[in-house]
């Protein structure tokens, strides 16, 4: 894979420039994407900075967000072609910082669940996950060094877990999601994949900001970490259970104190209720879709918006309430641990191209707008990923504490 | 004025069809918009439904919103000709309904203060407000019985004040912002301008899907309203506090218990960072047109983008704590008192059409996300309004509020 860190070492060492760098990726692009269906557009000419804190960094932006000098199709037919005016937000951000927007990458229609075209980079017959199977697939065949995925249930860790990438889901809007296609306005968050878990730190601290975010040079102290089983959410394969010990073993090897928790009742509650929250808000948000071109619509997402019509307002505002009462209790629960570590997906990546896989190891803490990270845990097979959940705004210690985990398993 | 509901009680009694509500509205189109610079666009043989609970409701679309059947300029040069690829949310919610979106509307550049050409309908010397001016002047024209602006700070309350109409800004979220252009996401809020109460609460209940928010047959009972100044924000003109006062005593008349309040010190510190707030998120929303069109930016926008360069993250995340804390406050303010009563404006509409009012008494209850609702107080002269502001969520006793105060004004 490409590392953005390694690659910036390079570059500020002078023994690689951004030119170079960004070369690295059409290399590869140009060796392994044809195999893969990761990109849906690769820019032909781009602008490459000198400067900035992230020149030479080729990124995958996520083909719901929106960029002015690349199409922008949503993964459907009802956007081929489609050319917004203004880059997102976090593109501008992204150019801003010196990085290269080099390709579009493949999503799910609308961020939904119908599959792409993508194939898993480890085992072909099996799904990347989604909806941000493109961005995933990329990092993790080393197409590029960062790529901007989205999350409204679990469209991030997800398919991070099944490629064997880190990634974060950080904290409810630290990242602008304006010009970001909308699928549920209280849910849909914007994330990042990169090879290890300095990369997706220090691209977060840049990208939001705010320097403390990066990994602390010292690393964190004996961290309190709660290991969560999400009952609510039914039982994971046997491999995935291996694998969250293995990572609670290193994390206590790392020196953090690893308890058995139980959510208290009122987080089964949200994680019931996160598809009110959603559904009714992709009814709103995908209304001209629906209403003008429904049987363009992916089965899957038609299926979805079918449902969503018997939705009524009470049902969501009642939703709206569970989730409140469960994010005070959730905060109260960071009281007493710095982090949890829980699943990031029920297993490895499922057989087949026909599903992305299930998000109900996700749900929950996408509705909490809580900071996510999946951290592979490095064995035989298909990939398996870990998820670290922090406090909502403390996405600095959801790394550090990944990043104390990732170094103890790579001992 | 065109009144929704006067409209929609001939059209149930078949004394009126929906073509024939609509020809009002482009009949009164003919004979003033040209003197009054509040309209952009209007649709040439836009389809008119025949049912529905908004059949033959002609709405006006601040131009913000998107339109898939009309263009949408963000009344920015920028964006001449621009045609989405989708109707904003909001707008397919207006065509479920029945309604039929007739006309874009003008507003300030991206919705921020450099005036549009539009004029205040009582007097073609003094500015309508803004953003949502054009919004504003149309249903005060007559033009049309029913039109959808924003707010970010005072775009929707001030515009109705100053216009001499009804309007409503919604809680935050209760209608939904997919497709409209992102000033501030945590500020933007799409609010209504009717010709009276009845009208907007109609129409909110309706767009929202909740019939609670309608009006009750009974009215309300024994309101206990607090009468606000908000000193921090400075004084009001004196008209404008003799317009408080009416509605004070008109509040009384109907049943009202009317108390002086004073604001708890956190209200105040929350009003003092609404522009932290508001700035640091435009900048990133409006972060492509700024690095490649600063130059096409209005004079105001343009200064207020350059100064919003220098705010730091740690800034905005304190003002966000800032105004978490203050919510909290409120919502237990709310436990005293049903609604405040407080000034929509510092006065009546300024003079001159080269800038378009000041929002420093709207600021707050935007950044608190609270139902607002302006109340025009009838009276010589150009138009004064005032505001009742209720408890998050409880947009249905704002509107009873305020019809109560309306009722007893017109005796």
């Amino acid at each position: 894979m490409l590392s953005l860190v390694d690659l910036r070492t390079r570059i500020s060492a002078g023994t690689l420039d951004p030119v170079g760098a960004v070369a690295l990726s059409r290399d590869a692009i140009a060796a392994r994407e044809a195999s893969l269906g990761a990109l849906v557009h690769v820019a032909s000419d781009p602008v490459i900075p000198r400067d900035g804190p992230l020149a030479g960094i080729a990124v995958g932006i996520k083909d719901i967000i929106d960029t002015a000098d690349m199409p922008t199709q949503m993964g459907s037919a009802l956007y081929a072609g489609w050319r917004p005016k203004a880059d997102a937000a976090i593109v501008s951000r992204l150019r801003a910082l010196g990085a290269v927007p080099l390709a579009k990458t493949a999503t799910c229609p609308f961020a939904s669940r119908d599959p792409s075209a993508t194939v898993n980079p480890h085992d072909s017959a099996h799904t990347p996950g989604g909806s941000s199977a493109g961005s995933a697939a990329a990092v993790a065949a080393g197409l590029l060094p960062l790529a901007l995925g989205t999350q409204t249930a679990g469209s991030v860790i997800r398919p991070a877990a099944f490629c064997g990438i880190a990634a974060i889901k950080p904290s409810f809007r630290l990242l602008p999601t304006v010009g970001v296609k909308t699928f549920s306005w209280a849910l849909d968050t914007i994330g990042l994949f990169g090879a290890g878990i300095r990369d997706v730190a220090q691209a977060l601290a840049l990208l939001a900001d705010r320097p403390a975010l990066d990994l602390p040079a010292g690393g964190i102290a004996a961290p309190r970490i709660g290991l969560v089983l999400q009952d609510f959410a039914d039982s994971a394969d046997p491999e995935a259970v291996a694998a969250l010990q293995r990572a609670a073993r290193a994390a206590e090897a790392a020196g953090a104190t690893v308890t058995d928790l139980a959510l208290p009742p009122q987080l089964a509650e949200a994680w019931a209720i996160h598809m009110t929250v959603q559904d009714f808000e992709a009814r709103q948000a995908l209304a001209w879709e629906y209403a003008h071109h429904r049987e363009a619509l992916g089965p899957d997402l038609r299926a979805e918006l079918d449902g969503a019509q018997a939705l009524d307002a009470a049902s969501y505002d009642a939703a709206r309430r569970t989730a409140h009462r469960a994010r005070r209790v959730l905060k109260d629960l960071f009281g007493e641990v710095d982090a949890l570590l829980t699943f990031s997906a029920p297993g490895r990546a499922p057989a087949g191209l026909t599903s992305t896989g299930d998000a109900r190891f996700n749900r929950l803490w996408t509705l909490m707008g809580v900071p996510c990270v999946n951290l592979p845990v490095p064995g035989d097979g298909l990939p398996l990923g870990v998820q670290i959940v922090a406090r909502f705004g403390d996405d600095g210690r959801a790394l550090a504490v990944a990043r104390a985990i990732e170094a103890a398993l790579a001992r």
